[in-house]
């Protein structure tokens, strides 16, 4: 339980720091028969890959997924998925000026308060990618899901004070935009306002919204396990995010009980909602309607302005941090929220398959 | 993984639903010597007790606790602690206009959905009553807590749309009014609102604030168990929570890094931060600042007004729920908050130990 | 993980020592449907009850179950089952001569290395009647089992030195002798062996045997999580287990490969296997034959005759053990391995049921 | 839970097959601060390597370990180790005969069962090869018991009908024959029986003892996550293993009480037992002699001549096979039993550091 475990039946597994060898992720428990090939990961891990745009850090990586176990004959076996991806800018530049540095809005201090020792080379384990293991995963999750008809869309809802209203919401506007924004417009805006926070040294935080749709009614498990508790855990465990709503979220606070109620009636063959301010979670459990959730991500901690702070022996220093830093998170955190949210929905769609006695005798006639 | 666990060292297992004989829990992992008398959980459970004002349901509950297992001439034993609490008020009404309906907001739909079958007296496993396990092992887990001087203070504040603003708390307040606002002022406008809704046979939501003082730096696991990771699980996993953030939280999304990041500072014989906008976890590790959380409660799902729905059947038809319901949930769930909080940091607490290993040889020296 | 918690997916927390008011357990993950009685749990508590035989202590014990929640109109509802067990004949007598002592063969002494506290009474949770839970939850699985045509059969096959060989097995007679052998006649020369052994104020071991039929094939997960590994810790963490074997076991260790290697071949619809020498278990998943399974179960550790042994300050005593024990601990440990196979069984049937991604998609279908 | 990952604070998560391109595994939550090399793997790597004698396979490969991640400037870090080993002689034959075959005493038909598909080359993840990723962890394991005086021993006992008797036992030779017995001696005889079994084409069992010194006393959780429960899983999850016992074991079972009960008694500074039968666990806790457990291991079951089985169309075939196998598994199994020994053992050193209210509260101070 040191953390870099995740799930209970669809297992991963990741390590690997900003300034090693290379960095991977071991999926465990993916189910036999999946066709898998580099590609589909490369496909995931394309979007989050540095050097994309004007508001990504110019770290030159490829981010080229090699699979080294689990795969035959282009199936998954069964068997655990090792997945590499080598470290290839790791700019072996003087870092005697931060070695010893506790950068404000960063891990440095909580690094060495827990552990007494840091790789402290491009913020090691808690640099950003760290989350490249979660995403390989992800791209195989996702992959898992589209084969039960579940799909998840994830966009930068706000970037800083720029917010994309519902009501202008495009989905193919996402991969239009570099800032994964479903408008081009307010990504238009967007660009704008990260283009003064550059010039002003500065960086900025944005909320990351996700959905999904397809997913059966009743997954997710009662009381400690429910399907909100997990997802907000999958989502807190990035990186920089500082909130998670499911739903109407912190405007249900202000709500009144009547208006906050979503009515059902009986659609076709199914049974709908006609609102959906619970996103998609009943109880705990996915109540058929699209599952609509909702990050928070603080600004990016490194900015070239001088900050006051100290060092490891407790002395006062002025730190400005140049060097290959996005002035916002959020872009490339949406992969990472996708690839979070598709974890935790297989695997709880695989614990799902013994709650009902006559489903369990029937599979194993 | 059913979902009535919770926990890796420090575990517990509830049980029970609304209208059983009993309900209970039973805490595997709590250290030995812990003096634990029924008082002390007493003491917890009573804040969450039913017929405390009249914005609280009239179900007449003692809610006393018992210890049956685990406790030795006054003291933990290391063994499992199992404590029951007797349902007195299963009111033996006929449930015949309800026991077939999907009540909008709550989990009948989604339980059948999962199951096929629910126990639909008061709401079953569903209902507030089952938070009474989570509070009755809280309250070892601040026991506990507060043996490593961690104190945990929970409010209410919001209720609707009257918030309590940072710069009016006076946390003696809290116990002073019946929903534990951290203002006597504003709990007295909080009650008119609430005295509103239920004239218009509505109901209001709000948001709980929980602030941890004592922790020691370091603690929580990085990459997927986060300590603001499994503050948020927790929290979410309770009925009803729609949102979860730390510090500065969905505002930190507006800010900007200068703004949002905190400078350090050596402060006597520690390192400090000038500001709390992490809200005391940084990287996922707490940062020795208080923790602070947020959690979104949506108002009570159970409204008298008449609400168009269907039942299992797929018939439209009309409902007025009425009985014994409050009209708003924050204030009983204020005890719920800092029980999971405990839970959450003494397990935490408790699986940091083996991080480094010149504390590992010291323990075993 | 303080070791009262069992299983993945189907999960039992086991609570209570030997002199509480009462002892218990919660079962977590039972799927909805299954028709539940107090009776179905008796019928196995019978089977471990003291007081049945001249061989089994004297404690006058009723052990009867009740059933507090997760189950609704005669069915489980998906929710934890919590089942409760009154003690009854907690003989209030003086522990003054014990409760300082450590015991040869018992935990006295490395409980309070441990906890450095132990409740003395009776054995505390160290006690024979910890598996008053194992067997009520293991009633539960049996139950479930059968509904997938799994049947499972625990017998002692030796105590001491008298051992029924697998020719002379009448499983007909298991039920019909105090000792559960599947023989009468040796049940006979083991209970005259018994009675040399009380008269001698000694006591003896013994091997108990389980057969598992009707496993599917390909059940169990590679590597750690092999079936023959559950089942392994699942029979030895019952107190007083020293061995464990599957199939051949020890034997396989003296064999030749052309000897022990099960030839398969095609039976009418189905893969068998001419010799059954892998005991069901091959690669740590189940082959479609029976599983079995042996145990290797010490002496009853109390005994009348005096022995030397030290206090826990230290000093030099010599103890005879008088009071309600048996002379063997087998006959009443049958049906607890029975248990713990049945509970080990149906959590990793469950937790199979997502190892094929086509079965995946249809059971979503 | 698909089986590949081990362990609760201290996690391991292996991966890769027998003719993948590379093997490895990731160790999650091994304490910061350990000196750690890539000799210190190899090491423990070379004693299970191939090609060291006659009686193991032929089969070429260097197993050089490298670690990808978690070490900074020599010393461990906290986060995840990476560690990866190249497969090198995947001879690239052609596997036409035995890919659809279902060899007597293999993995291939419950394989074949569970996942529908299987990597035939060379055992896939069924192969003496996966045991490569627990070696490497057992290593680090084996390390840092060694910083806390706990040392672990492990030896061939029998090959076959030679077993070494206790009399003789002389652990300096166990690195002198290629056996690994601690007689040079018997390790002579049993050379000669296994020579007789390559000319007969056949194969032979045995059993590997392991010791351990230097266990504190009252480690290991009551009830299910007994020493010796989690010792039992950890070795029956070896390939081949059938049988596990703990100290007297399957003796114990013909014993008397009085024979089979350790007396305590006051040796210096500390409580010692006169006799080990428990074989340094009661209770399921160490009781501060040597722990001592032995594991049964089947034998090979490749074997060359012919036998009579079928493939996975039903088809009656005749199966000889030739290549690359070892007469016996035991030697090369003596370091995983050891390092498997050794992972259990430092997970449950780690997880018993909160049984005691006052040593965490002394750890926080």
């Amino acid at each position: 339980m040191a953390g870099s475990i995740y799930g209970t039946l669809f297992q991963i597994s990741t390590w690997g720091e900003s300034h090693g060898s290379s960095i991977g992720v071991t999926i465990d428990g993916c189910p036999a028969g999946l066709p898998l090939t580099e590609t589909d990961i490369q496909i995931f891990l394309n979007k989050r890959k540095p050097g994309q745009s004007k508001f990504t850090t110019k770290r030159n990586e490829a981010d080229e997924a090699r699979i080294l176990s689990g795969v035959f004959e282009g199936q998954t076996t069964g068997t655990p998925i090792s997945i590499l991806i080598e470290n290839q800018d790791q700019k072996s530049k003087d870092y005697g000026n931060i070695m010893n540095c506790y950068r404000p809005g960063h891990a440095d201090y909580t690094f060495d308060a827990k552990y007494g020792i840091r790789d402290y080379r491009g913020g090691g384990r808690s640099s950003g990618r760290e989350t490249i293991g979660r995403v390989a995963a992800g791209a195989i999750a996702s992959k898992l899901l589209a084969k039960l008809n579940v799909h998840i869309t994830a966009y930068a809802k706000s970037i800083g004070p720029v917010t994309v209203p519902e009501a202008e919401y495009d989905y193919a506007c996402i991969n239009q935009n570099s800032l994964y924004m479903p408008n081009n417009r307010y990504a238009k805006l967007a660009s704008q306002y990260l283009e003064q926070c550059i010039a002003a040294q500065d960086s900025s935080g944005g909320i990351i919204e996700c959905v999904v749709t397809g997913m059966p009614a009743g997954i997710g498990e009662t009381v400690f396990e429910k399907l909100d508790a997990n997802l907000a855990k999958a989502i807190m465990s990035i990186g920089s995010v500082k909130g998670v709503e499911i739903g109407d979220g912190f405007q249900a606070a202000k709500a009144l009980g009547s208006a906050n109620n979503d009515l059902f009636y009986k659609a076709e063959d199914r049974i709908a909602k006609k609102t959906n301010h619970s996103g998609g979670i009943l109880g705990g459990m996915s109540d058929g309607s699209p599952i609509i959730l909702r990050a928070a991500v603080k600004p990016t901690p490194s900015i070239a302005q001088p900050q006051k702070t100290i060092n490891k022996f407790g002395e006062s220093i002025s730190l400005s941090i140049h060097g290959r830093h996005d002035p916002v998170i959020v872009p490339r955190a949406v992969v990472v929220v996708e690839s979070m949210t598709a974890l935790t929905l297989i695997d709880m769609l695989m614990i799902n398959m013994s709650s009902k006695l006559d489903r369990l005798i029937n599979f194993y006639k």
